[in-house]
Order: structure tokens, then sequence, then C-alpha cells
């Protein structure tokens, strides 16, 4: 029942598929290492970012106004309606598309420090809009990293970049293999991880100013089955956000904008006074 | 099978299509003020308000075991795919889904004392994944009514609907012909109202906490172009949301639950000390 399971690195017909044809990247059927951006700001930030490589680039002639002489040399001048043919019904690709390698994940050791900056975790969070969106968010208010589990993570391409809206070019990810001891490296390297839980006694305010002082990481599960339990035990504080008596959850990535911003309150880059 | 075709007297050629096939409600080709809910949170939480009206109930075996006595008598059983013929390509509907006649707005009137609570102003706002995100967070935090403009606003059904997981049933909508004069008539009635623009002076926190007590109105603009002159205008300040130095934007559902979030903050309903 689960088609997905085909991801093998060594597909030798995946690479003998003709040039321009949908990639299948999307379906888990491919290269895991490659897929598809689409989108104005999602590819132009792909372009400007030194650290993603891409394989073909696409656009309308009007998109194509908007690169650098380098990217028109290798840009495939295409009708909307023949970028739309690589790409996942549905996509709204503005004139840009780019088939691209995945990023290669920073080092968790280039942040490790307090004074590197709030770093944001990820818990099993996989639907790739939430997580664009999570990336735009961390971008909006100054974090400097979002990590990821390798395994549990979805990959940054498509979806994800277009609702990211470059920010998954400009917000490093970094992915380890088990987020509980990466909580417990952070916290010897004198982090404090702050972890969002609807059942928490303390609140998301309270957590984060009791924490005077930079290092601040913020720890966010799934939706529906939160933080897992191991996780939750190595956040130095569980906190929820306070909300109205009818007591509807927020979706992930408004819950993750929300405690962004009460981090960022204590940023003195963001809030000079604070 | 349920008589979802029954309703159509007035259009005798969309009555003639054979049942099962889909609606394009979505495509604004048909009548617009009937449309298909799916989800199971969007689904229940339609047939929990009295407000709203259903055509006609398709459900899997399974998400009928969820259903109250009146609403399994008129379900029509049907396996995932015929439910999944009903509605636009790749609507998730977990087993339900349901076509329903549009929500009445309710009146201005009820909700225009500050004692009323807080009310959140939609200038232009049309994505549904959007205005379905912020009555979400609407609904979070404790907000009394999203006010629309009648000719601009998204219909509340589809994506909508699901995005708000139940919400866009439970937090009253309202719909006016025009923004900025609904203002003047929210401040006459004694209403402070802040409008998010990303040029403001004033932060959020201060533009909110200048206004002691009850009575805020939100207003929210749309990503792109922010809010129309005239509206800009007839809010009593204008804040922005502080950034961080690579000052990238927000997303408007995330602009609106950190503004939500932020008005919160003096709700002594959702944070007693405050």
């Amino acid at each position: 029942m689960a088609p997905s399971r085909r991801n093998t690195e060594r597909k030798p017909h995946a690479a003998r598929r003709p040039h321009g044809r949908k990639s299948f990247a999307h379906k888990g059927e491919s290269d895991p290492t490659e897929g598809w951006i689409w989108g104005r700001h999602a590819v132009l930030a792909a372009l400007a970012n030194p650290r993603r490589r891409i394989l073909s680039l696409h656009v309308t002639r009007n998109a194509a106004d908007e690169l650098g002489d380098a990217d028109l040399k290798r840009a495939s001048l295409e009708p909307p309606h023949e970028i739309a043919s690589h790409l996942p019904e549905g996509a709204v690709h503005q004139g840009f598309a780019a088939k691209a390698k995945a990023l290669e994940s920073e080092s968790l050791n280039a942040v490790m420090e307090p004074t590197h900056g709030l770093l944001v975790v990820l818990d099993q969070i996989t639907d790739p809009q939430n997580v664009g969106a999570i990336f735009r968010s961390a971008a909006a208010f100054g974090a400097r990293a979002v990590i990821m589990q390798d395994r549990k993570s979805p990959p940054l391409f498509g979806a994800l970049c277009k609702t990211a809206v470059g920010c998954a070019e400009t917000v490093p990810f970094i992915e380890v293999t088990n987020i509980a001891d990466t909580l417990i490296d952070l916290a010897k390297a004198g982090r404090f991880s702050v972890g969002l839980a609807g059942e928490a006694e303390a609140s998301l305010g309270e957590a984060v100013a009791h924490h005077a002082g930079p290092g601040l990481v913020l720890v966010l599960g799934a939706e529906d089955t939160g933080l897992r339990p191991r996780v939750a035990e190595h956040c130095d504080v569980l906190a929820r956000i306070p909300m109205g008596p009818r007591a509807e959850s927020l979706n992930v990535s408004a819950a993750a904008a929300v405690a962004l911003y009460e981090c960022s309150r204590h940023d003195p880059r963001i809030n000079p006074k604070d």
C-alpha cells in the first residue's frame, strides 16, 4: 500500500528519462537529492544561493528579464505551459522553474554557541507548506537556523520552497540524526530550550522572559502529536501559547510565528529598547 | 444516495449532471451560494453549526461512526474514491464531505460595541487558505468576529473551511460593503483600530499597549499591496511587526497570528494577570 518505499538512490532509468519531463521527486520515486523549485521568489533566491546547485533553469521571456547574464545563458526560455509540464499539477510557477540538487545540511557546530542566535528545532513536522512557512517566519524574526531530523524532514524543494518565498535558501537548515541528543548538546553549549506544548503550565511569554540573554532554542512538534516524550524531556522548559476559552488549536506555522515573535521581543537587533 | 442535486431548481443543466460529478462551484461556474466542504473537522463543525444549511452529506463507513443519528439518517455512505469524485482534485477529505449553502453574514451591529470583543478586519485578502488560517487563529485567540468586504471575500467553503478546521463555523463572519466606512462606524462606537503596515513607525506592541481597555480592531491588508490608502487612513494607528535585519516579510496568516497574539496579551480571559 506504500509505493513511497521506492526511494532507492540508484534508479538507473530515472537518469535516462528525457530532459524536460515531469520529475517524480515529489512522489518519492526518483533521485531524492534532486527536485524542482518554482515561483519567482523561490527560484531567484535559489539562483542567488551559492550553496544551491542548479541543474536546469526554465523561464518565460518575461521572467528572463530578471536574470543576470550567467543565469540567462543557461536558461531555457519556454512558454508557461511548457514550464508547467515539468511541475506537479497546479504549481503556480510565475514563469520560473529550476531543477536543483538538494541543499546540504550546514554543521550544527556553526550555530552551537548561544551568541550565534535563535535556533528553531522542528520535531517531526513534515508538511512541506508548514515547514516552508516556518522558514519564512524564521527569516522575518532573525532566527539563525532551522534544525530538523534527517530522516523525517521534507526536502527543500517544491511546495516547501514556494511557501518559504526564498527563505529556504537564506535561513541555514541543519539536519541532525536525533533531536533529543541535539538538545542535550545545545544545553551543554549553554543554550536554553523552550518546547511548545499545549498542556504546559508556563506561558510562552513567561518561559521566554525567564531566560534572560541569548541562546534561545525554540522546539516545535507536530500539530496532532506534539513533541515526542524524549524531546519534551530535554527541553529546559515547556510552554503554551495562551489561548481563548474556546480553546481551539493553532496551525503549527501560526504557532511558530507567534513563538518566534515572542523570542524576537528579547532580540536587541529587532527590539533595541528591550 | 443523498439528493444532492435537488436544490438546483433554477439551474436546469446543473441538475441534469449525473450524480457524483465534480461540482464547479470552485470554478465560479455554478450557484455561488452553494459549495463543498470537506475534511473531518470542517464537516463536523458545519453539521454542528445551526446557521449552516447542509444540502447533502457524504461519508465513508468509518466516518459515519462519528455522526449523530439525525446526520446519519441523511448521510450517503460512499467509498473514499466516490467522495473524492465530488471534490476538486487532491482534496484531502478524510472520509467527510458535505454540500452546503453559504453562511449568511451576521450583523455588524451585533459586534459593534467595544465590550463585544476583538474584531479582525480583512482588507482584500482573498487567498482561501490564508483566510481559513486567519479564522483558525481568530478562534484560538478569542476574536469575536472576522469582517470582510462582501465583493472581495472568498466564500466559506472548500480550502478555506479545510484550513480553518471548523473555525469558519464557530467564529462569526460579517460582510460589509465598504471597509473604510465600517472603520468609521466602529470608531464612532468607541472602538480603536490598529492597521498592520510594514512601513509604520509604531511597533505592534506599542500600538496595542497604547490602547488600554477593550474595543480593539485589527486591520490586515493583502501581502503584496498592504492596506488600501482610505482603509489605512481610517485606522487609529498603523503598526508594524518588528522584524530582523534581513527584513523579510511575513505571510499574511502568520502576521495575523502574531497580531492576534499581541492583542490577546491584553485580554483578561486569556491572560488574567495582564
